[in-house]
């Protein structure tokens, strides 16, 4: 299927029929909690270590600082940091400690999902219903995630990454230099064309770290946020909603705020891409990672997978995680 | 020096002492805000990668929630988390998304120290002066560390990582077990036996991530919280300030809430050690890891040595950070 | 009814009995909001402001602050203030103003039922309907209160106040001193007692405030918190649902943590006087409220009521709110 | 002296000029942490009370909320309300509460300046000075206010209030309607025109409370926040200083941001009247107050007193606090 076979006017028939294809629910049995991360296992993990070359490391992850791009949207805020204690404090003897000891300490409040981050299962539903097929009201309570809360994949996300830069190689091939245009729609062939062009260490299968750069973030980090966080972007295609079931990969990231291209490919339409991947792949997505310096590096070798940890913290009964992922290549 | 030795009514001047043979100051020029994990190099990590051979992996971290140790001392609570949307929402129909789509989400304040994290160089002072020799009170206002934020070592920690059973080997010695009673203070001695026990994985060196098991996070498992948060606990001596210099370690975990011994080892005293360790060796301190699992693996088939990837979240100017180590063997 | 004449084993019948024989629903229409603060209008108001005589002004409020009584139940925590800017860092220089003008800043977290409070009408709910008769989950989802937020009754809550120191007549009159002891249901009786022994400033009808002392807070700032938050404690008996709804009360505090007695009068319960009250009285509870000051003041001259001003901050969609109550005699 | 007669290239030696004319330090003696607040006694409260004439209230409280005007400026945002129990978790069944009681409870996390509030003594600092002369890092660190948290005017803040609508009378003398436009600065005349235009209702002396209409809010009400907080704005001119402290007030407050004009009278400046009024008057000063309704009362009946309570939430150290004022006529 095609972008231009999608029935603009009927999100809601598109993303059933897409449900029904690609539906990976039972396939761990009826108590999984870790969907696509079942794929990432400790074989997959064993043969990632050998990508590891010079012992180069990247961190994958954006600042979490008020300087970042949330706008408030339902609620969701930069990261406000307030020190409980100070070095000023500690200059000016207001600690009480003895023998010269002093002490800065810190508190963060932020939206789970404010910065580079996870999607955990429990973070989107199809129709009340969650990963697995269960009732999202058994799932999410104001008490969080009681069954697929991002601790359960706590040991897991360590294991292959590739890139694909879909930015660079498609966008230079459209003339738009490294950089996708806002709004548009990443196929499932612009991703075979990416690991075409970017040679045999870009092949993705069962168990990987897909982690795709469409540019968006370079261009907000010269151009200012704008209407990152919410706006429109580049991003996949919901007709690639087969490729990342068929591929078996455990995860995919992107550098955009919302993984999907924006404007949806929909008349009338909210993330339908997450409504598929989400509960009905089980498929665990990352948002808003830095993949600009790694993707300069792989450019320069030609080598584009490597070593990614990105375990997220075990927020118990969380939704989705701050994350710094950490590829070593 | 041992333990003995000391000058209990003295802390003021051991801590001068031992600042002045151990310090690090200047070792990696006037600038340098990354301290000991300048011993952490490429080369280093590219060595760590060959000691992955199953591909198993652990997450050396306890949760993050309100069940956990903090009892609010100078306002360090657990971590509180609540949902800004819910599946209970999207089942009632309260969320306005189109084509059923439905979502939960979730936001958290909590110390940035509150569960498993590393201290950052901006955390200790000595005498209102920080790491390298700079002021304390140009390092960290209330706006934060402005040279030593946890950011700066955002993709460094992932290396070689050694675990040190203590608890195991020298617990069993004294026949008490897997654990060191509270109190314990962990010398050179029990260091050094400890790895001649564990054998050749457990060697340490320069640019190694030195993981130590008291048994303290086991019994509080058992137990209770008690009073683990702050309270008496097995740790290091303050005789180790050389070891902990002379090895060229990147970093030094622990189980317990405080990595040194508690109480501590003076008549009136507050983390000694840490007086010495952060401001001075430029160290980072890991506390509150949980080893248990690892533990059992390594003393399973004799190999304490693990490729290791403990990466801070990049809060901007925070002192300390939430982290979920993983480590792979 | 006493409270002997409940049946202890079968709590929902008694509720479901009271809140018949009590119910407000639709007494200001099917649209209102504000319950019986609709009792408290201009005219009463109006008369209120005559009760002050000398001018002297006591707050009801109790400290918002670390040190408070909340142990983390359900999230409950006490309050976490923090700074954003401080005087050490105005007088170390950091802070880049110009002229010498230097500033503090500040920042809170907190529960909104942590401390002194107002409960209410979305807090409560019986079989998931909430006051006048609305479902539940038509008024209060993730997003707050959407129908009875507390801002509803912003401009409301000012008039004459009334103490009831059940504590001082029947704590002595029982040979217990000013305070009762935990466990003890106060009933309609005692109520009454009370009035009678206070004297004609001590009536208590349409619209007032009713202030209830216990003793209850004063024990706990003598003994320490121990179990304030939750615990055993003295407080409304469920019989007294009747007069709350025949006197035509606009509000009632104590100086407890739940207002009604605890452990409750049915074996297996949970706050069922709440129950009646807020959904089907439309009544607003006020908890947690510091009554001794004042208590001692009308103690001296006999004079029971005042002008109360007990505004909560308006929290768009609040279900309760914290309070500095005034009270001017 | 008026506006005109500022050195504008001179702040610091204005400022220290007219702290030298103004200042209350020693006035109620060394110890004082009070200020302007010692001139509203309970005889001034008393008299306060005989202004209710009809009984009919109103709050003078902006909705605390994530609509409110923050921008994030210095880590002020708006208030986030999350909760910890809904309307739809009871009615899902979630929430395992006995005989059919359901609960919903909420957390704010806020700055205490973030909407309408009172600004504590400990607020703002001359040359690292407090008020009275204290050293501002003897009187606010990291723990807060020592001295002069804003719990020390817990039980004051109620007495006579008078509204000068500057808007109204001076706005429509100008042709400008009922609103100064950005940049007006409001001097000791226009203050005393107000008074005169609106009547003997209006006089101030000793231990008011008053507040100053611009027509701001109803600015940004109408036209949306903008830059309402921290932008452009009517206020009181520098030179009214000696207007503050001869009149012996206990507080005033406006309907805007920051109290003063902005852009401030001088070339390069930032809040120079607050760097007189707090530390050197000690006068307590309300921002982001909402007038308008009260305004249009008093303009229907010329009546511009009235007794006004507006008890600061006693969080123990803060520098500030949000209000809910109620003003009774």
């Amino acid at each position: 299927m095609t972008p231009e076979e999608l029935d603009r006017t009927d999100p809601e028939a598109a993303i059933a029929a897409a449900a029904k294809r690609v539906s990976n629910w039972g396939r761990w049995g009826g108590d999984d909690v870790r969907g696509t991360m079942n794929f990432l296992d400790s074989a997959k993990r064993r043969a990632a270590a050998d990508l590891v070359r010079t012992g180069e490391s990247y961190s994958l992850s954006q600042s979490f600082d008020m300087d970042g791009p949330q706008k408030g949207w339902r609620r969701r805020t930069n990261p406000i940091h307030t020190m409980l204690d100070t070095g000023t404090d500690a200059v000016a003897g207001a600690q009480g400690f003895p023998h010269g000891i002093g002490g800065a300490d810190d508190v963060i409040a932020m939206p789970l999902q404010c910065s580079t981050q996870w999607d955990g299962l429990g973070h989107i539903f199809d129709h009340g219903v969650a990963w697995n097929g269960r009732p999202a009201d058994k799932v999410v309570t104001s008490l969080g995630d009681a069954v697929t809360g991002i601790e359960t994949i706590a040991d897991v996300v360590s294991g292959r990454g590739v890139l694909l830069d879909v930015g660079r190689v498609v966008g230079n091939s459209l003339g738009m230099g490294d950089e996708l245009p806002d709004g548009f729609a990443i196929t499932e062939n612009h991703l075979q064309d990416t690991i075409a062009a970017q040679g045999s260490s870009s092949t993705v299968g069962r168990g990987d770290i897909v982690v795709v750069r469409t540019g968006r973030l370079a261009r907000a980090r010269r151009d200012g946020w704008g209407d990152y966080a919410g706006g429109d972007s580049p991003g996949l295609s919901f007709t690639t909603a087969d490729w990342l079931h068929r591929t078996e990969i455990a995860a995919i990231a992107t550098d955009t705020w919302g993984f999907e291209v924006r404007p949806n490919e929909f008349d009338v339409a909210f993330q339908p891409l997450h409504q598929v991947a989400i509960p009905h792949i089980g498929l665990f997505l990352g948002e808003m990672w830095d993949l600009d310096a790694l993707a300069d590096a792989c450019a320069t070798d030609g080598v584009y997978d490597f070593f990614l940890t990105a375990a997220p913290l075990p927020v118990t009964g969380a939704v989705g995680s701050p994350v710094n992922p950490i590829a070593v290549r």
